[in-house]
């Protein structure tokens, strides 16, 4: 089991990359491949690099979770009180690595080669010499495996491996893959053919071994991810009193469950990780069973802007249409998680709808997880905010829960911040892929794409403004002599996208699985416009999300708009506006705005007169101080008392930058 | 400083006994000239008396909580980690003593007598020399007021007080007083003047030092509770790392607070201590803090079941309006915390909304806090349930937290059974007051009432079949010379209120203060009759309480129903219902259900047809699927596709007495 027999026959440079394309309706396209050129994407992982990276390099160390493996290497051990951060802190050093490592595929950077390089050794020094790598066990605290639903010892190998494999892939060097294939045996060794028949309380393990069997060639790592998915679901993980069995995804089978529940970041982990068993093993009960939970997910239990897990005990999934945005947990990791779920279900069944969810979540979640200049970041994420709350202190790091006013620098619990750093290094991996039969446009940034097709290789360039400009444009720079589709997704939220090949009108009706698929044969320099309606316009929600009912989102393109106080006219109170929706919204001219380009948009709407229910919180339906004036509390359907107003409305992912603020993404409306 | 010098010139036998009635509107009656007669109230107090309290005898035996005692006497302590509770169990064994001590005001019990007796002997054998105690800290788990800030020393001896307060109050014995004089003592010693300028993290201290005051006449208690009230505020109490100083109540001084926040049973006790110090004190700026803090909870952050405390995260207030019923947590201890404070501003102020407050809470979110067989309980109080969940596991102690399917026998952290014992043990002092001009009736219980008024003692019956019925009689058995008032509570939910006096109707409009007063020169035998509209309501919410716009719940009286599965037709799903609010209630026949008596309502619906909305949580707002067949999205108002259906509504505090079910107080409706 030596690392550098790869036998990976194309290495692409991307997250999950199959052994096989038996199971791939879509091929994963490597860093190297599609090139960020411009534009939002490519801004973001400027600032990702510039400011994302250091703050994070610098944070790990001074948080203590690098130190962790120096005391282990040094043989100088702290107790678990004595221990500054989480006793999975190790994972933090190994999810920093693996943003280093994307971004070395990104762009060549010698910092970031000696930083992990460093880290290799720091993390190797503590490795056991039989593998095993946990720095909170090898400090004393505990015993080897014996508190695994508690103790996350394979989540944090699981990141390692991720780590390493990143690495491998954008760099050829076998260095941190090594340790991990060292740690991996370990877990072979004492798990393997069920010698062990426990699993780790939270999942990750399970598609980092897949990946790491991609990579290596290894089949034990497949056949123990295996393992490990099959173990769960019995009730029979020891959870040491901490939750219950549905916290850890440990009530039901993986394929007999039908919907996402317990901790968040664990589910989505989960079910990742057997969609990568099912795109090496073609197991149709897995994909089966994944794409059911995403659904249930997808449909009852995601808020407008990607966030799920609406929770905060537990971390969790609530039941369906328990999606109230006033106490929202919505951790960054679970819509994170998300993203890398769709992305593997896309490559698993080719349906636009895991694209779309992968937009949704990055455009409006996880940027606004992340502050405008990139060094503080949300790990609840608010989706309403009645009363500012007071400023995150400086320079400390609050314990995870409940968002602050503004946007911590780091945590106690760190597991967001380089899970944003490794997810935007590698964000170019989420563009396009391709197939026998052509290339799949997923993603409208500026990018140059390579793809191989059945006939040969071809080159695109993709120029938009989007997400601001709807207009896509992409160029032929190099083509094959045999026909090939050019397939672009049609956003769920499109209603009417107009194609066009070298300025003529093509048929462009969505395929069934969601893509504008024209097939043709191209030359260099054929150019497909690609218009999308980019108006704004007002979203509602199912009739059992009971917490929005009367109730609007503005939506535009890709992105939630949000009103956040700062914004707004002396005297309005975003707790007491209604909506005119049917008024039209006015979009101002593209600007800068905190550093991003963005419409800001102008709705019309009624502050509320609400001096009858001054000392009151209820009232009888027909007779009540909502009532008696025409009626406010019934959706504002019935109209009411107030003033007119204009509101102002920008995209939700700025909000939060300019001090603690109200904020709301669904308000109340009237018709007529 | 010596108990048995106690100068209660009255000494009322109830909670909350001032010693000078100078800043009293309405002087308390003890439980000796208030006695429960049947109905509701009597046959509670009968399964609280046979059920709740062996039960809370049993389980502080086996939950350890007696034990720790036990082990401090005999020198056989146990650490931290050995523990079995709480590192404030102490107050569990307080709390259960201290409802004890109220029933034998009550009823007289040779059983109480000797297990109070019994713990009595047991917490002495445990109290230090020099009167300290406090099992956790005599263990060695840390030093004495250390870690005041998350330690609950003082915490534990409040209830300490609370409990022989209660029974010095109605046995006149002093082996529980002695036991508190000792502690009080201590924390004199080591507190009083200033000498330390610390405060317990957890307030209760101030109610209770004030009522230790109140029994002893020693001063000195009463100036503690000053100083440890006047001390917080400012941000310096040590938090340890746990939550923040708004959380304890600490961020904003007392007199400059403008609504409830942070921890919610500690934010109730910390303003009912800062009113018994202005029932003593006199000083108006208490009063007038903690009637405006009163306001913006009950007008903004109060749930419509009486539940407080929106927040599971530091089981806290939200912001106003943050009242989502799909994420409440709503601590019982919290209402009751809440009954307490009201209780003491309706003495202070003679204003009929406190009253009405109590009757929410206790008639809704405290009757539904505990099993109608009395001896399971909820501590936090759901107030919708999408999807059923697990029972609770039979005989096992989940952690707080979350509600299971069912109502637990006991909690880790059991802080709510015994202070339901506690309130039920002492509702008779509830009921009535009187003052030099007269009676006044606040809660409408079959009573005998003796009072005191200016020109002598009067005596009352009451009788009625509330809160199912509306008729209240009640008849004068003894009066005096001299005219006096009888006050009768207007209940805020009534809108018309009759009285006749000997079949004669008065004129009855209600009081500034929100009673219907009746002077004349009474007789024996005189019947007044009040009667109340009981035809059910409904009931909607303040604008700004999003969660549940178009959403209306059904009162009836002062109960509040609710929605349960059991009760349904089949293929009736509660998600998916909206109430024809234009057509007729119907009322069953008053009928037993569960134990109690009550009227079930049959409330017109329609069950909606959401085939539309399968695959997706959110559409446009004139173009998806809730709009296509007409929309149900915005509150109902447009009707949209579905079948008629009969729901069945049931008093709300008897749910979750037949297995997990589906439940919601709240529920959308349609108009026309």
């Amino acid at each position: 089991m030596n690392a550098s027999t790869s036998p990976a026959t194309r290495p692409t440079i991307a997250p999950v990359a199959p052994l096989t394309d038996e199971h791939l309706r879509f091929s994963p396209l490597g860093l190297d491949e599609v090139r960020i050129t411009s534009g939002f994407w490519s801004d973001w992982q400027r600032t990702n690099r510039e400011v994302t990276a250091p703050h994070s390099v610098r944070w790990i160390e001074e948080d203590g979770a690098v130190d962790a493996f120096r005391r282990v290497a040094k043989g100088t051990p702290l107790s678990a009180a004595e221990r500054p951060g989480m006793w999975f802190s190790d994972s933090d050093v190994y999810k920093t690595l693996e943003g280093l490592a994307w971004d070395l595929g990104v762009e060549p950077s010698e910092e970031f080669t000696r930083v992990i390089g460093d880290l290799a050794r720091e993390i190797a020094a503590a490795q056991g010499d039989d593998g095993y790598l946990n720095t909170f066990v090898q400090e004393g605290n505990g015993e080897r495996y014996a508190k695994l639903g508690w103790s996350h010892e394979m989540y944090c190998i699981g990141h390692l491996i991720q780590a390493a494999v990143a690495h491998k892939r954008t760099t050829g060097r076998d260095d941190v893959l090594d340790i991990a294939v060292a740690a991996a045996n370990r877990l072979v060794g004492d798990f393997g053919d069920r010698k062990r028949t426990e699993t780790d309380g939270h999942p990750e393990i399970e598609m980092a071994l897949v990946e790491l069997y991609r990579v290596t060639g290894t089949r034990e790592y497949l056949t123990l991810a295996q393992q490990f998915l099959d173990l769960r679901g019995h009730g029979e993980l020891d959870t040491n009193g901490n939750f219950d069995s549905v916290y850890y995804q440990d009530a039901t089978p993986f394929r007999e469950e039908t919907t996402t529940v317990g901790h968040a970041v664990r589910a989505v982990y989960l079910i990742a990780g057997a969609v990568d068993l099912y795109l090496e093993t073609g197991e149709d009960a897995l994909l089966e069973a994944a794409e059911r939970q995403w659904e249930s997910m997808t449909a009852t239990k995601t808020y407008v802007n990607g966030a799920i897990g609406s929770r905060v005990e537990g971390e969790a999934f609530g039941d369906s249409f328990e999606l109230p945005p006033d106490l929202v947990y919505g951790e960054t990791c679970a819509t994170i998680g998300a993203m890398m779920l769709s992305w593997r279900l896309l490559l698993a069944t080719g349906r636009s709808r895991y694209a779309d969810s992968i937009e949704r979540g990055l455009f409006n979640l996880v940027a606004a997880s992340t502050s405008a200049e990139r060094n503080a970041f949300f790990y609840a994420n608010p989706a309403q905010r009645r009363t500012p709350r007071p400023a995150a202190p400086v320079g400390e790091r609050p314990p995870r829960a409940e968002a602050p006013g503004t946007r911590p620098s780091w945590f106690v619990c760190a597991c967001c911040p380089p899970n944003i750093l490794r997810t935007v290094a590698s964000l170019g991996a989420y563009v396009a892929t391709s197939n026998s039969t052509g290339v799949q446009v997923h993603q409208y940034v500026p990018t140059r794409i390579t793809a191989p097709v059945s006939s040969g290789t071809v080159a695109l360039e993709m120029s938009t403004g989007y997400p601001v400009d709807g207009t896509v444009r992409i160029t032929v720079r190099a083509s094959t002599e045999d026909a090939w589709t050019l397939s672009l997704r049609s956003p769920d939220w499109a209603d009417t996208v107009r194609v066009a090949v070298n300025g003529e009108a093509v048929n462009a009706a969505p395929s069934p699985s969601g893509y504008l698929e024209v097939e043709r044969r191209w030359t260099e320099g054929d150019e497909v416009t690609m218009t999308l309606p980019m108006g704004p316009r007002y979203t509602v929600t199912h009739p059992q999300t009971d917490a929005v009912r009367g109730q609007v989102a503005i939506e535009r393109g890709p992105l939630v708009y949000c009103f956040e106080s700062p914004d707004q006219a002396d005297g309005v109170d975003l707790n007491r506006v209604d909506l005119l929706v049917d008024e039209p919204i006015a979009e101002d001219e593209p600007a800068d705005l905190l550093g991003s380009t963005a419409v800001v948009l102008r709705v019309p709407a009624v502050l509320r007169d609400e001096q009858a229910w001054a000392t009151t919180g209820w009232a009888p339906l027909d007779a009540g101080p909502g009532t008696q004036d025409g009626g406010t509390q019934d959706g504002g359907a019935h109209g009411g008392a107030g003033s007119r107003v204009e509101l102002v409305a920008i995209p939700y992912f700025l909000w939060a930058n300019r001090g603690p603020s109200v904020m709301r993404i669904f308000t109340p409306y009237r018709r007529g």
